[in-house]
């Protein structure tokens, strides 16, 4: 059962809309949601997304707070807010990066009394904003937890059976640490290349010669720019390791034409081949 | 009204495979196609996609003949063939490069009479075979038409009409030329980038890391490392100029994480989702 009957959302961007809207259409909880945009808290209103303001007063009654904007600005929210959060909630941020969140906000938590866990949820698209905002975001999608010590077991358990009732496909647990390496390569690095790769001065003389894998190449270089740099920046370690190993590999099949060597290149393309077709299936 | 009313096809796999659907879904023409697996022969006859074999005398009946199997097999193919094709039939290759095509195809036609036009529809998957030929797949693709001097303007005429009879969304004419400098970036380009992409280490760890961005990179991986190898070889002066391309940007992204310079990188995501909004929009 459900115990978190009170939901705080702060953000109604993709993320922190869907969850509105996700929240509302799986539980029976209440949802206070607050942006600085006035737009987006109307369209969450009139969407029935939302159940009114989070507010100094609000803000009381949430068992659970979903922040769901930029990394920086929500260390910011976190410090600014942190004496309004009851002793009893649990706080999970929707940030794409761990480490950092986990750094800044896990010793106010401990300061404050409050619960904290990170999170990430496996979904997006390349559009921002409630407009974008969709109740099936989320629907057998992987939901990553990093808990600190302050969550006790009870409130995991919470969590767990609040996201899978959201209609997440599974709850993968992680570290800050793990979460940021691999994430590095599986979200942040398709990011940069999809940007990079659009950049062909080619690109402007496309029309009538793209097929499915030119758009899902360039799908995503229609990112945020200030939230995607935020969140590159705070995992630069392993977005340099990951960007090195892609230039060079990309690097191996230049070599291999400017070689002339049809049979280096052709080794080279049954060897991604295979990595691809030996994948494990995902279970969500 | 469409005059080709006997079409051949030579290679049922995917492309092929899916000609022959397509064909038989959108029009009366017989078709008779060959195969070197009898499996793909029998699966087509099965699936009431072809009418007959291609032999040497069903050839002679053939309005139009397209190709589709790998560039170099292609050529020994029309080589060996060539003295069956009747002087009114219209050969067109459904490759992915033109060059190659053209420079060894265009003289066989005019040495034996018959006419030939280069072609490559704008549509694909990640797999292969006869068992994923599927009478969709072309719906609403662009179709690439690179005619050489054998061809009629007539010729031009029942070519455009049939293939927008099987449900292409436009007919786009190109020379062997621009064809294969745009196509380098649209489409070899994205196979040479997902299978160096798989490449890194940590794509083994990924199970329960990944949403959209990572599957769109890496679906074409999957790819077919032999005809894979022929297109690039085939298309190698502007292969190497797109990837030595993509690789500059992606140093770009690289030495402005190393240099920690937050401003840069976020100039270098606006740029590409500037490119990436700014896109005209694909009539089909």
């Amino acid at each position: 059962m459900n115990t978190l009957r009170t939901v705080g959302i702060v953000g109604l961007g993709l993320i922190g809309g869907s969850m509105a809207k996700t929240v509302k259409k799986h539980t029976i909880a209440r949802v206070y949601a607050c942006d600085l945009d006035p737009n987006a808290m109307a369209l969450a209103r009139e969407a029935g997304a939302i159940d009114g303001e989070l507010t100094n007063e609000t803000i009381r009654e949430c068992d659970v707070l979903l922040i769901a904007i930029a990394p920086q600005d929500l260390v910011r929210w976190v410090r600014d807010n942190a004496a309004l959060i009851p002793k009893s909630t649990i706080l999970v941020d929707l940030c794409g990066v761990k480490r950092y969140i986990y750094d800044n906000v896990s010793p106010i938590a401990r300061e404050h009394g409050f619960l904290y866990v990170g999170g990430h949820p496996m979904a997006g698209k390349e559009v921002s904003g409630f407009a974008n905002a969709d109740m099936d975001l989320y629907r057998d999608a992987s939901m990553i937890l990093c808990p600190d010590e302050t969550a006790t077991e009870e409130a995991i358990d919470d969590l767990k059976a609040f996201f899978l009732a959201l209609g997440f496909g599974e709850i993968v647990f992680s570290t800050p640490e793990e979460h940021d390496r691999i994430i590095a390569y599986t979200s942040q690095l398709a990011h940069a290349t999809s940007s990079a790769y659009i950049k062909s001065p080619t690109s402007r003389q496309r029309m009538g010669f793209t097929a499915g894998s030119y758009k899902d190449m360039t799908r995503v270089a229609r990112l945020d720019p200030e939230m995607w740099t935020q969140l590159f920046m705070a995992n630069r370690d392993h977005m340099i390791e990951e960007l090195q190993e892609l230039v060079d590999n990309l690097a191996g099949y230049l070599d291999a034409l400017k070689a002339d060597d049809s049979a280096l290149l052709k080794k080279l393309l049954e060897e991604g081949r295979d990595l691809k077709i030996t994948e494990p299936i995902e279970n969500c």
